[in-house]
């Protein structure tokens, strides 16, 4: 029934194990760009990821930080795959995963200094695919939580002066920004990641600062391909690949 | 006492002579980045430029399109060296200055297809350089008018459909899309422009459109400079010069 799947590359270049099914949201390079993205600075003492799925960020961010992480998923097939992964990895004293619902698990939850999150794209009316099996959906379609809780639930959790940062699509930047600033969190920095030279952008990082004050800074661009296809050289780095310029 | 100045890139490359007062506002790269990136459509029939100053972007559009261009001026000295510019083109059937306050123009405006702007950037309480004369103050702070009046001012005067372009900061544009927004003008296009290759971006350039539907996109980005300093082939094409890549 369980359908192994594993991720080459990043085996290959970080010495990390991830587990996947194929019939369930598989982590994508929005999540490798998300977990290099956001600011690991020493006022945090933990970290939060809403929606971890398989514990591809945690996994991810175990290579850049030594702190307590946590991660929250709501689906139980992707909590027990979630464990799998961070046993295989020997991370179970630095990853925990709880399972459960945000907007539950925020109400009693001690404060953090950084909450990140990679969440459903879609709204449920907007490309909603009912052919999709149950896993995908909940994972792509904002069906168990939209976007508005998701800002607010890091919100009431974050520490003054915490970082929130997400990955999400640029057509829902005004959104994005205005929730952010209507949930006291203010942003901060933008990247715009652009599938290679010459396009527009499909993806966008973001990261704000819980009553940080005004300032946003718009990051250089960030080119996910080559020319060819290829990953390009800073994505190849993110992987653990040692390149040379 | 008129200092007469001539900018001589865009006379050698574009055939054009643009005077200028060394004690007023000089058109700077951003006037040549927005006169490139509005979107000129066969709908439009008519261009209205918000605070033209000497004229430079009615100058510059002259070179992409035939269509009848208006220029706003609320200051006297900069409305004279924008007739002057006017003729010295041959310019006097195409562009029309209109010497006034834009919040007063726009109650008894025709409707257009397009209005252009490049404001002010700083607010009056921020960076308000005390030393400035008055034409570089009311030039550069939102003294005669401000972000929202702008905005405000062009969607009374826009068609439905009619579009509004305009170059600005980054650090203000969640300020500008939730205005424009706000006067029902739908962010479409945005383009970063960074000084050069890793930098954060320093210029933003925006359009959107009047009753328009939402869907924003983020166009590649632009990079003024060359590592060493030089104008990027892209920035020089703008000026007129005919580059191979």
């Amino acid at each position: 029934m369980l359908n192994v799947e594993v991720e080459n590359y990043l085996l290959a270049h970080n010495n990390l194990k991830i587990i996947q099914r194929k019939d369930m949201f598989n982590f994508s390079l929005d999540t490798v760009l998300l977990a290099n993205f956001c600011t690991i600075n020493k006022n945090v003492k933990k970290i939060v990821d809403f929606g971890t799925n398989n514990a591809a960020i945690p996994l991810i961010l175990s290579t850049r930080t030594n702190k307590d992480i946590l991660g929250i998923e709501i689906q139980k097939e992707a909590v027990e795959l979630a464990k799998k992964n961070i046993t295989l990895n020997k991370l179970d004293n630095q990853i925990e995963i709880v399972h459960g619902d945000i907007n539950e698990y925020v109400k009693n939850a001690s404060k953090v200094g950084l909450v990140i999150c990679n969440p459903p794209f879609f709204k449920v009316d907007e490309e909603s695919n009912l052919n999709e099996n149950e896993f995908l959906t909940i994972a792509r379609h904002e069906i168990k939580i939209d976007l508005e809780r998701i800002i607010k639930s890091a919100s009431v959790i974050l520490d003054n002066r915490g970082r929130f940062s997400m990955v999400h699509r640029p057509d829902r930047m005004i959104e994005i920004l205005n929730l952010m600033q209507k949930y006291e969190i203010e942003p901060k920095r933008i990247r715009f990641v652009y599938p290679k030279v010459g396009r527009e952008s499909h993806v966008l990082l973001v990261e704000g600062i819980y009553k940080g004050k005004k300032g946003l800074k718009i990051e250089p661009p960030l080119y996910a391909h080559n020319e060819d296809g290829s990953y390009s050289n800073e994505v190849r780095r993110m992987f653990g690949e040692n390149i040379d310029e």
